[in-house]
């Protein structure tokens, strides 16, 4: 199973009923042919502390660096607030990136997707692809899914029951499949 | 002292010896006459959670909101961490940012500075920057506090040792006086 | 007439039927009572060129720059072209900001509205916050205007048609009265 | 000669002596086996209309488009005005953008490099990438080129005469060697 392609999922939410969490679960029931898509849930990673790192970070560290190690492509699910990225993403990110020699982050393809904020996550979204050139992320341009007007979008446990989005979020994961192959250390692209 | 300007100074690092921690405390021998600093230690604030908000938040960050409602203005220190803020610095603002109708952090004067990162936190900076109209934040404009090569100008633990850079923070400080005077609730400006 | 404020509006675009031109034509006919609101057409304004500018720029820039410095406040119409600000109203502004030590750009307050874009040029009105620090624009936060399907608000000639817009730049002129006078020489603010 | 790489380089300043030009003519002295660098003035690019666009745009656009179609990547030497991308630039690529659907920009590798502003352009580039999802750019993540203190690493015709730059352009370019490889149509990367 060589061409499998393993997108891990992460949401930058710790909410039960977080809808950016919906969406991930949304992209499962999509998924095209020959992907597979993991969710690590960041509940377990403590916040950053360089002196904790020094000491040795704990095993929810190394078990989120261990899964985007071993996963092809990140999707990240982003909420809005304050007009850019959650500190619960950004902390997660953080642990992950250090040290930054090692990081399995390092190289990898992000694709970014998101709901809720005034206008669709836009300015989160446009806040993690800052991150990029540091981390030497591989980030997707296009397409953008930016769902706006949740509350229409999700029931009140943010399972997705909108079919414009799903379609949207299909799209994403087949250009992602595309993306993803591009960046293979043995990839064949014709 | 009706005219005592309280600044409350907030580092955007966990980390015992951290330089931007050191900023702060230096910005505390130099202040303006008519000014105070406190600091606030980020430790106790807990990663953010919609759910807990709604079941009532820790003590720790109703006393973070305390603080900053408490104070006229607010003084960063921004470690910058993969060319954008720290996830933890983002965090305790995201906590002091809900709600928004009742945010002590709505219309509140704010000085940026920070120490380390490849230009001196210049990115972290900019990208902080990004949550100023969505929460009304008035971010001074001038002048910047950059300080690039932070081994050279802080000691060990932390301790900034370089007479520039303390001078530059000073500057800051009597620069913040003047802004914050100007968003008082009955501000004379002359 | 001390107390009068003065806008000089400025559309980013050169468009004979701009959307963009339309909202600041809109915005003269909801003014507050005490605000007048002027319009700068960019065309005469040539491509920047440093050399140009040392030999002596202009009318057309010198004509800018006295309309700059004459106004208590700038109101910016500005389309989003490929995420940003179009480079017709960057470039207009690198003419009036040239040389920074005498630029009438420096400490002035403005206001941004937009109209088009895939979201209401959200991205192009972050971008051009991106200047507020260097030039020390007093970019005011708040409220946000940015018009979304703008084919459906706006004639064929560019003309607003649409009364929710009409009122939320009714809106942003009310603030922006008061925010101008925060940062004039001798504001009494109570 | 299939495997030529033909670089298109754009410098955003209409400067005669600009020390963004004489980065570009550095980097053809230092160019990668297989690499040839085309330098393209921007002087001729009138200010972008989109009535002229509607009308037909003048030669100088359409050159400068079919230069971009013929080329496998861009090289951008970008300086900095304000915290963010020149006009002159922006507007270049308003021009050559339009119409999107056949632009001639979207799908292409970019390379970016700089030299001048406070921090060696580290804020126009950060500008710059917020194009990228527009267009489909592909733009390079790394190495970084910020070449601090401009003044005295070119000479006053713009001339680059600091090894430590060159050798940091060389590092750019044979970098996007790779880069552009992985984008191109038939491309086998192993």
């Amino acid at each position: 199973m060589a061409d499998q392609i393993r997108v891990l999922g992460i949401a930058g939410s710790l909410r039960k009923h977080s809808v950016n969490k919906g969406l991930l679960c949304a992209a499962q029931t999509v998924l095209p042919e020959g992907m597979d898509l993991e969710i690590f849930d960041l509940k377990e990673i403590p916040l950053f502390n360089e002196d904790i790192l020094t000491a040795g970070p704990p095993q929810s560290v190394l078990e989120l660096k261990r899964r985007i190690a071993a996963a092809d492509g990140l999707l990240i699910a982003i909420p809005e607030y304050n007009f850019t990225i959650p500190g619960v993403l950004k902390n997660a990110i953080d642990w992950a990136s250090r040290p930054v020699k090692d990081s399995p982050l390092v190289g990898k393809p992000v694709a970014l997707m998101g709901a809720g904020g005034i206008m669709g996550t836009v300015r989160a979204q446009l806040a993690f692809r800052q991150m990029g050139p540091f981390l030497n992320l591989y980030i997707m341009n296009r397409p953008e899914v930016l769902v706006t007007r949740s509350w229409e979008k999700f029931d009140a446990e943010g399972n997705l029951k909108d079919e414009a989005t799903l379609h949207a979020v299909r799209g994403l994961l087949e250009a992602f499949a595309g993306w993803v192959t591009r960046f293979r250390p043995h990839a064949v692209v014709s």
